[in-house]
């Protein structure tokens, strides 16, 4: 038993790492990311496969290596992504599904979690989305998720395509705003309608879809003689935050009978908090959204779930009748199994890690990490405001988007070649606090807006974050961009 | 850190839990299932997510619940799925992927893991498959394997569908066997090709392929007009664990100009055995290969890759150009991102696993499991083809299929009234090792030989298995079916 000696000491060292212990200590004592360049990783990690096994000293040598130069993004400095943190009730979850390894597909192999995943995404449903009915999976990804909408939308407006094939219907059109997740043109590709029918509908000046728009686009559609389905709407853009008006694009989706899909993998969280949870006014009426788990309340990858508020959906678009899984004499009822509601066979188990987390914390413990991570980004933003250098883009939901202003730029006048100086600013920065380790956070343009590349900051669940931390944000980007 | 605290005693009572232990004691202390009917665990369950934190010692208490009534997929008599065993190597890499929490997507955030990936695709690409050159990507699964295969082979087929939708294009015909995996049904429909448009191709008395049936579907396709472009050969099969013949497939899509693909999700593990690699001749003139490692070899899941010789053609197909991810202005070569390749955005790190047992195994170490399971697989067969009670359908690969012929069965003439007879034996028998949880077989009926449930047993590399293992199996039934 080798390897299990290995894992004992994997663990014990893990363990020690800091990496899961306190936040401040790990902001103490580590770097974020100890980068080296791609070329240099590979040589300083020798990979090779041989025919001879390695020892365990050799391994746990490679496992410090792998620590080592990973980023942690468990660190408060972590703010590069939509997500961050280790909850360590999620970390046990994780653990025990894998040693318990199994799969959703059937009760008989999995009875614990086919009626754990059933009972969360009923209490989601019911306490959180507001439908009355519907039915839900969780799936590997929000983009996957996502993929599902415009599958079961698909399957609503032309089910004959499951036999027939898309060739002899109408066009489908799809619509998602300019801010929409990328994810929704991969599905278009993916499910054979093609990114040129998925409509792209303006933004307003804060990143929300305009209905009118919307609107407009859908008549087009409909005089091209095209067939429009299904609008993606955004709750919690990417990038700067945004939350699309759910009622107003809810009627539009009713007047012209469109599947109305909520995208909120990114904001879905605010419905763990009274104080926020307005910002999806309207959700109650979608017929289907995506949440991930994965990205704010800090759980591990995966963590997203689909759901749909038509039951019985799931099943009629993806069965296949496996006879070999999804046999009819079954000594218990078949209905217990989840296999023919997936587009998967063997279906990991992500239900535990989010289950452990919400008893753990409990719903209170919960709504006071969104609601401190809301205080958290306001006081960031309050104090941005009067710090020389930051330029604010927008503060929407926990992300923060701003341009930092070095020295040498502060104060010009605001001309075509100040931007365009400006938008390598962004780039030098990130590059200064990837190699020192201090920090990371994302930049990007933005083509919707023309803006030039700028920062998001992102506040999430966990590590929760103190104002302490985000001072030491401002100050270590004025201490990077000295002599910029 | 109370969640870190309750980390720390979940992972006490894991280790001394003797699931991760030796199997041999997993097998004499504990059933591989407790069985309660699905309406009893949701009573003793209690599930209920409350305003207030749950105690760790209630947590703990809720932990146990679900050890106890999971079904221990690594006891030796866990003999249900094409999963089985649990490496302590993988459960190492798969804690550590959990504590280091990040995604695939971009080397800026999964240095390690994005090189590492690479290393070990081209490591199974160039010794193993036997292209000169390729790439591929882990995938949740190789459900979403085999659909990223047809996926780029309609891309390569008809580059324009892409942006413009299938709908304008002829319609696409795809093949499988009657005894392929239906993921390819589900891929038909996902994909909008419709699974009309799946033509399933007859299989030999050994499930094998027919492939002047191939060759005839072909021609009936084109001749309706319709564009033949993708082929499904199977490389272990489902239920019978049988192998196409890869040539002879490869031979007739090259004269049809058809993408041919390799769904070896189950059999592909025979290619790290110098001994029976052979069953696979012919795999290094496919186009795409699915092969799971989270099946016979022991890993959790999810560890399945999609390969394809066709280097660029992931990302040509995929690519969307997100530029919140993907920007042009890194300081570092964008070439080391992953993300534009694939379907999903956030991609959990699938790689560690299989990395650290192969290394911990060592390639010898890795062969001896696979020729040790076909050797008990053998034995196994060797057995039961002498014994009273069993009667075979077919030895292929691992996969064992036999009837049982109870007692009041035995001697009988084979008359339908015998067969309805038999069919009802396999589910009684299931019932009975279920709830006395002694061990667990998977039965089922196949259409396509119009056989009545018959039972599958599989062994796997892990956990390894010995004679009296195999010699309880064959008691243990005998037993069950005593008076049957
Ligand atoms: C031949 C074959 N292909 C594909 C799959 C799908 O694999 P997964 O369960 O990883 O999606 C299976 C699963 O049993 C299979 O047997
Ligand atoms: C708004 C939105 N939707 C969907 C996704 C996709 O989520 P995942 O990474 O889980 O696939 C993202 C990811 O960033 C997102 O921001």
């Amino acid at each position: 038993m080798e390897d299990i000696e290995f894992l004992e000491r994997v663990v014990k060292r893990v363990m020690s790492s800091g990496i899961l212990g306190n936040p401040k200590d790990l902001r103490n004592h580590s770097k974020v990311t100890e980068f080296v360049d791609p070329e240099d990783l590979k040589r300083k990690l020798d990979l090779e496969i041989l025919d001879e096994p390695a020892s365990n000293e050799e391994l746990l040598g490679l496992c410090e290596d792998v620590m080592r130069y990973s980023v942690k993004t468990g660190h408060p400095m972590f703010l590069n992504q939509l997500y961050h943190g280790l909850d360590g009730y999620c970390v046990a979850g994780a653990w025990l599904t894998d040693v318990l390894n199994t799969s959703q597909s059937t009760y008989e192999i999995s009875p614990v979690f086919t009626v754990m995943e059933t009972f969360v995404i009923r209490h989601i449903i019911n306490n959180f989305i507001g439908w009355d009915d519907g039915e839900g999976i969780f799936s590997p990804g929000g983009s996957v998720a996502n993929m599902y909408a415009m599958f079961v939308a698909r399957h609503k407006a032309l089910p004959d395509v499951k036999t027939k094939g898309l060739r002899g219907f109408p066009q489908l059109v799809a619509f998602v705003s300019e801010d929409g997740h990328y994810s929704t043109t991969k599905t278009a590709n993916w499910l054979g309608i093609g990114t040129d029918n998925l409509v792209i509908i303006k933004v307003d000046d804060r990143g929300r879809m305009v209905p009118e728009d919307l609107d407009r686009s859908c008549k087009e559609a409909k005089q091209q003689g095209k067939l429009p389905f299904y609008v993606c709407a955004t709750a919690g853009s990417t990038v700067l935050g945004s939350f699309d008006p759910l009622h107003q694009i809810a009627d539009i989706c009713q007047k012209h009978d469109l599947w109305f899909h909520v995208d909120a993998a990114w904001g879905g969280t605010v419905l763990l908090s009274r104080s926020h949870r307005h910002l999806m006014d309207g959700v109650n009426r979608a017929d289907s959204v995506t949440w991930d788990f994965h990205k704010m309340p800090g759980l591990s990858l995966y963590c997203s779930v689909f759901l749909t508020k038509w039951t019985g959906m799931l099943y009629e678009c993806n069965s296949s009748c496996a006879e070999y899984l999804f046999q009819e004499d079954k000594h218990y009822d078949g209905a217990y199994d989840t296999g023919e509601k997936s587009v998967q066979c063997g279906r990991k188990v992500d239900v535990l890690k989010l289950y452990l987390a919400w008893r753990g914390r409990g719903q209170i413990g919960m709504e006071q990490l969104v609601n401190h991570a809301f205080n958290m980004a306001q006081y960031f933003f309050e104090k941005i405001k009067h710090t020389k250098g930051f330029k604010l883009v927008l503060p929407e939901f926990t992300n923060i988007c701003f341009w930092y202003v070095p020295p040498s730029l502060q104060g010009k006048e605001h001309t075509p070649d100040f931007w365009d100086q400006l938008s390598t600013i962004a780039p030098k920065l990130k590059e200064k606090m990837t190699k020192q380790g201090t920090m990371m956070i994302a930049y990007q343009p933005l083509s919707s807006k023309s803006f030039p590349n700028f920062f998001r900051l992102i506040v999430h669940c966990l590590p929760s974050l103190s104002k302490e931390d985000m001072d030491f944000i401002v100050t270590e980007l004025q201490r990077l961009a000295e002599d910029l």
